[in-house]
């Protein structure tokens, strides 16, 4: 099949007189979950993560990947003519410039790329004089006969009781800063942007409850609002009230900027694609070039969005209890036909949080990961892959829900039986790694990068370390994955600022054997003893698995988090869960 | 004085046509220390700091300075109207912003600024419609009667014994590097590159031995290298060989660069003046802008540099406790009449050093705060600020030297009777983050960013924090700060590798009674035990006060830190010292 694609899309670029071209996974709004109508890398390449990007050069292909993927892409690619490569601006440069020609050209579909995404590439390429050539189409839409419909469902409002903050009152202080800006307006380039600035959600993409939409904020706080018509209900027009017009047709931005005479719009070239640039920087408006304001506002949590995140953490918890207390049953009853496998308990997960109020979704794709599946990232679990559960072994579940109230995200490891005497080394010290951050104290303007190897010392004293983030921003009824802020070792120059939501998950992978990760959500609040330094709270409910520690290894101040964290759980779950998971959670939260 | 010179280089700004004006604390060659004819800072504001930016604008002028100044141009500046200012590219940017209006321009020595140095203050000054506006003459030099000659001593060839690599072979490994690039020449834009490229010293620069000059280098190895011509000699000549042409006239590197058709140039737009850019750009050629390749090969440095570094460090180990040994007695000496002070303690630092083989210079002005003194981070003594020292309170040393073996640069915090109580809580967190730097491991890749908050988790557990960054990068016989690595708060993008030497100094500052900072040199060398991973080895050889240490506070680990290190302090200085020394080490570096 692949083959198949590859060779057609290789004419249709020959068609379009390029030598080269990106698949990106990513759609016009630079989303991280998109509709199945921008699968146009899984549908090129059969690679299903959340991240990657596949390049074509002359008769060469390549798949790239980061550390999340490496193997779930080896397995996902199988035997087609794709390198697997890793993940970078750098490793994509260079792969290039050894596979296109001097005179060559690369296609890309201006549309999925932004412009400080490509500007590497583009200075590497130049060095080499091969030239970025945006196509007016994509060249795979061309090809894809059974493309599904861009979705379109109805947007809803999100009610002030969650949000904290009335749409009027946010945009009254977003257009302040615009003032400060002199700027006439600002480009709203992401649903996600939109769902906040506006309090509305949709259902328009799998795990994000946004409406596919982008906007132009004015410096009065009135605004224009581009959403499908078929995504408009009289409740939504309600809700928006006389200050929001709206359009349903995306070129109806561009010529009210024109109808209004802006002179100057603030657009966030991070957000916003190479094709919206294009035709802002067509029509004679000086464009600011600058980080958007909403990304930080929004990711700062009213006392309304904290209370909520709380309240949703609960019952959230409760769920994941009541999963894992059934957990050994469901394996046991099964264990003659092997019939209760990883995919079984996703789906024994998801009945649980469904029982819970106000539930809408996953906030992402469960990842279940049964002994070696667990050493692969973000696995993500299909009919083909799961393996069967047995009462041994280690077990690694990172999940969420989206509910009105909060998006939650947690991951917990547990054994099932006997495991590998040398798990409870990489388990205790993933715990020591948890605790640094979640027990750490940190001065007003700390970044992420700056706290990061916190989470990591216990491991590099054992010269092991984990592949990924150890934290990443979560929005309020949004993305699991929000920005600006994360922890990790990537540089963001952004400071963790007081009402920031965070999850704190270090882990480690054994390939072949387990996977560990440890999995909080907390938020950044101020500390009470020491003004102008900043600590974390969880929000995270659910024990860690004390089969799992090596006490011998925990400092006595380690051990005094993991109990009172642990009684915090039990006195706080107690209450909200069935009799059986009741004792299970008792036995669970024990002082160690 | 102040006054006066401030009003005549407003009129000499009016006549030139602009409403304000960037006087940096810098030379054209983006030099930290700077010859005393490149002092403009000064001149005009009396701060004699080795960072800072003085900015007019209409009737009103600032002083930039960061946290390490801030006492001291205070005291400086005094009452001269000039208002003191945090140094960072947002403050200027905004006070510029409020102080000039719409239409002003805003002139500058394109010789003494970076085009990235300047970039977000273009930006925020066009938000405005201010110009940034070149200026032919500096108008300063105009007004500067007396300024003294641009130094142009005699350069000498730097010892391959030192070295440890000829020129002949780095210069054939960076044109390896250029070949990459397909770049047709290299600008060095820097005294520093140019002598690690040519290995050749010099003492235009205090503290820093080398001679101005910078070059061309081309891509099979030959360069053309401008140099003063008093500054060269036949000995030079013979040193350089017959692939470095010598110009004296920097004119002549541009015409050079003509002559030879070059039609692609490399140059690090962090190290080069705008001035010479402007002069690349109105040439026909193509400009690669791009972190120069040098920096980094001179920061990694080979086995006789460090080996060179290590002898270094013993002798000065030597010499500063030779010093230490006899400061309790030079001060009792002169408890009748208080002439003994900070001043004099620098001057028998100094007579010390001068004792030891090979020293040529301190590696920079000494810092030697008694008592408050030692709070103003980068005290720098005078005859006016000394202050008598008595056998009490806290004393703070910081101070290199220059040897053609390797560079030096270390602090010592020392109780010289009584002290107050919490000082022993703020020395041993101090001395907890500098052993959790000394004993941390970390996976390559890792950038001091990453790593820096190690040195601060102790003073941030008691919302306490410095002002500074733990540690610098540190030449080989060249400036006591080196890029391109660095541990600190901001954010390098650049990895920490083996070979090479950064300070560890964490420290605090209780403004009004003392300062306490432990420094050492260290280097960064690979893991015998974890392959892929780095470790730190001290280079630096002087006992830590045990009078301020509070061993409650310490951790077995680092107990036991602490004392292999003064094991080894001792074993290795002992012989070295003279007698009343030895007695005084055996005891200083006595197990805790």
């Amino acid at each position: 099949m692949s083959l198949e694609r590859l060779r057609a899309l290789r004419e249709e670029l020959q068609r379009q007189g390029v030598q080269g071209f990106l698949v990106p996974r990513g759609d016009e709004y630079q989303n991280e979950y998109v509709p199945p109508s921008e699968e146009r890398l899984a549908w090129l390449t059969g690679f299903t993560g959340s991240a990657g990007l596949a390049a074509l050069a002359n008769d060469q292909a390549a798949l790239f990947v980061d550390g999340r993927y490496t193997l779930q892409a080896q397995q996902q690619i199988g035997d087609q003519p794709l390198q697997q490569q890793s993940l970078s601006p750098s490793a994509i440069s260079a792969w290039l410039c050894d596979n296109l020609k001097t005179g060559d050209a690369l296609g890309f579909d201006p549309r999925l790329h932004t412009e400080p995404g490509l500007e590497m590439l583009k200075q590497r390429l130049a060095e080499r004089d091969i030239r970025l050539q945006p196509l007016d189409s994509n060249p795979i839409d061309t090809l894809w006969s059974d493309r599904p419909a861009i979705p379109s469902g109805p947007a809803r409002p999100h009610p002030e009781v969650f949000a904290g903050e009335s749409s009027h009152a946010k945009r009254r202080r977003i257009a302040e800063l615009l003032d400060d800006k002199r700027a006439d307006a600002l480009w709203l380039a992401n649903p996600e942007v939109c769902a906040w600035l506006f309090n509305i959600r949709g259902s328009d993409i799998p795990h994000l409850p946004v409406a596919l939409c982008c906007a132009l904020l004015y410096r009065d706080g009135s605004a224009t609002l581009y959403l499908a018509a078929a995504a408009t209900t009289d409740a939504l027009r309600e809700h928006l009230g006389s200050e929001v017009a709206l359009v349903h047709d995306k070129a109806e931005l561009f010529a009210e900027a024109r109808r209004q005479h802006l002179a100057r719009i603030w657009v966030d070239p991070q957000l916003t694609n190479c094709w919206t640039l294009q035709q802002l920087r067509a029509m004679e408006l000086e464009l600011i070039l600058d980080r958007d304001p909403i990304t930080g506002a929004k990711a700062r949590k009213n006392a309304v969005e904290l209370a909520g995140s709380r309240a949703a953490h609960e019952r959230d918890g409760a769920a994941l209890c009541e999963f894992l207390a059934e957990l050994p049953q469901a394996i046991n009853k099964a264990s003659a036909d092997d019939s209760f496998g990883e995919l079984e308990a996703v789906q024994l997960l998801r009945a649980k949080r469904e029982q819970r109020e106000g539930f809408t979704d996953d906030s992402f794709d469960s990842i279940s990961g049964y002994g070696p599946n667990g050493a692969i990232v973000h696995y993500r679990v299909s009919p083909a892959s799961s393996l069967p559960m047995k009462a041994e072994g280690i077990y690694l579940i990172d999940s969420g829900g989206q509910y009105p109230d909060g998006t939650t995200d947690v991951t917990r490891t547990v054994a099932l039986g006997d495991f590998p005497e040398q798990a409870r080394d990489h388990f205790t010290r993933v715990l020591k790694g948890h605790i640094a951050i979640a027990t750490l104290r940190f001065p007003a303007g700390t970044c992420g990068e700056q706290i990061d190897a916190f989470a990591r010392k216990a491991l590099w004293d054992a010269g092991l370390d984990y592949a990924h983030g150890t934290g990443h921003g979560v929005g309020s009824f949004l993305s699991v994955h929000e920005g600006p802020q994360r922890i990790g070792k990537v540089n963001t120059n952004v400071a963790l600022e007081a009402g920031m939501i965070l999850s704190n998950e270090p882990g480690f992978y054994l390939t072949g054997h387990y996977g560990i990760r440890i999995e909080n959500l907390i938020f950044v609040r101020e500390s009470e003893q020491h003004s102008g330094f900043l600590e974390f709270e969880a929000l995270t409910l659910a024990p860690i698995e004390r089969r799992l520690i090596d006490k011998a290894l925990l400092t006595p101040a380690e051990l005094e988090w993991l109990n009172a964290y642990h009684r915090r759980v039990r006195d706080t779950l107690l209450p909200l869960v069935n009799e059986n998971t009741q004792a299970w959670l008792q036995q669970a939260t024990a002082e160690i």
